[in-house]
């Protein structure tokens, strides 16, 4: 990607062809890509469009998900990651979401400190996503985005979930290689347990290694990955001290090995054409919510509510009336 | 309720009118209600007629959901509940629930006979349900079975899962009062947790407790649950041994405490009233896959599948156009 012809700020917030726009983000104008991605993300007709016209071309980059409770070091493992991608030259996108956060602040505001090395590298693009409020809004962006920086041409897209709500642990475990990110002390492991992370984890890492108590860790996580079996790869277990870039190499080669495996094994088509499916599944779901909400209004659904809620109505006779006031639209 | 007028198998089978079927099924004809259960289960018209005439009975009965590995002994602990509660004269309904076997078989029927004691009561329903093969089905047709049941009058139901896979754990937590089935030994606990019953019990069983390792397993499960918060239920945890009855009287003690707290509490009106919305938007899903599969035929939708997996049409765009499909019928 090459920088070409800026345009002042106050102009490109107007612009919304993505005839205009998409050659000027492919080229490197981040300002360009920014607002596609507020269009993408707003559900506007153009990010609509703009994702129409890229999508033929995702599928070459690689996605990492990082997932683990708040505190872990995902941010400092990320701008790790983000380093030593830029060590070889290549562009890497991150998308860092939080869900729980009706702004972008807080532990956001925070990472892009952390992430702070590489806020002047063009090569780098960092964007933070909040739920804008409405129902499934972030889970239901962070796949379009990801797939607008894919189709942009972004090689390498690293996603960071602050913390582990459902919404966040289905984010994650999404990408092509899914991180879990633990720490050393008795019962983080259960708590990643209790939180659905061994089920999702193609790699563990164990940051904060330097600290007391890393090897019962390594050992609880080992014998509990071991009690839930596993498919035809057997997550590895990692440990970093980010803070230092100890364990970064490891952890780099780790991921490596993981795509290896999915691309020799054939298994990555299956990952890709499940999550496409996945993905038109639940854009129907979003899709027939806003209908059903546009069909009746707040008032319309909030009597429904109640005839279901006080047993005037039951749920599966609301639901075939609410479909046919939909589709009698 | 009162046994009256049997018909012949052969002419209820051919029955199909709610009408009938009904004010049969109240007076304690076990035919007529199995009969309205297929119908309910198989999503016929005269099913959803049935429930819709019923739905303004329900939200009487208490239903305990029994979820834990296989071979944990939760048939056992059904038939020991079952024995309980018909000491006390009151019916009782069973709902055994095995979205894996697409056939009634297997561990379904080894439950069968150990409920059999109370196979010849006729205060007692054990009605099996498995997995059709259609998408969601077993899943989507529990709950509607589990109010039929309670707007015909059975004032308890305990809804047993054969496994913990996510359908049935889904099943389990739907329930009033949610029983998490343990045994002892080192990693029970830890695969709980994994299966994510640690969050949905709200009462914790540690069966088959005369075995040794039996303290080890409640040290570990408090700590477990210790580690996780809680509301303001704090979840006991007991212990028996379903195979000679010890044990469930403090088993059911737990249970009513556990509905005295959701009754006095005020959460109970709250948890109903999510559950019922929960049934929409399930409902408008399954609806909503009927109609797409309707409007498009299998060979449409391998179609549409095929053009998102090979990057030709983007899921997002898939999504819209099927749902205007589905709104141009």
């Amino acid at each position: 990607m090459r920088r070409v012809g800026w345009l002042p700020s106050a102009r490109m917030a107007r612009i919304t062809d993505p005839d205009l726009l998409l050659p000027r983000a492919r080229s490197g104008d981040r300002r360009a890509l920014a607002r596609l991605i507020t269009l993408v993300e707003d559900g506007r007709p153009e990010g609509d469009e703009a994702l129409a016209a890229v999508y033929p071309k995702t599928g070459t980059a690689w996605t990492v998900g990082l997932t683990g409770a708040p505190g872990a070091g995902k941010s400092t493992l990320t701008n790790r990651l983000i380093g030593h991608v830029r060590s070889g030259g290549t562009e890497v996108a991150t998308v860092a979401v939080d869900p729980s956060s009706p702004f972008t602040g807080g532990a956001i505001l925070g990472d892009r400190v952390r992430m702070q090395d590489h806020i002047d590298d063009p090569g780098v693009y960092i964007r933070s996503m909040a739920s804008r409020g409405h129902l499934g809004g972030i889970a239901a962006a962070t796949p379009r985005v990801v797939s607008l920086l894919d189709g942009i041409g972004f090689p390498e897209i690293l996603i960071e979930t602050v913390g582990v709500g459902q919404a966040e642990v289905e984010i994650a475990a999404s990408a092509d290689t899914t991180l879990v990110v633990l720490n050393p002390g008795w019962g983080d492991s259960i708590q990643a347990a209790k939180a659905g992370l061994l089920e999702i984890g193609d790699v563990f890492v164990v940051n904060k290694a330097d600290r007391p108590g890393t090897n019962e860790t390594l050992k609880d996580l080992k014998q509990m990955l071991e009690l839930g079996g596993h498919g035809d790869w057997w997550p590895p277990v990692v440990t970093t001290v980010a803070s230092t870039g100890e364990g970064t190499d490891e952890l780099v080669a780790a991921i490596a090995e993981h795509r290896n495996h999915l691309e020799s094994s054939g298994s990555l088509a299956a990952l890709r054409a499940d999550r496409a499916v996945a993905d038109v599944r639940a854009a129907l779901e979003v899709h027939l919510s806003d209908r059903v909400r546009n069909a009746l209004g707040d008032d319309g659904w909030e009597a429904v509510r109640a005839d279901v809620v006080e047993r005037r109505l039951d749920p599966w006779s609301a639901a075939r009336h609410l479909l046919d006031r939909v589709t009698a639209q």
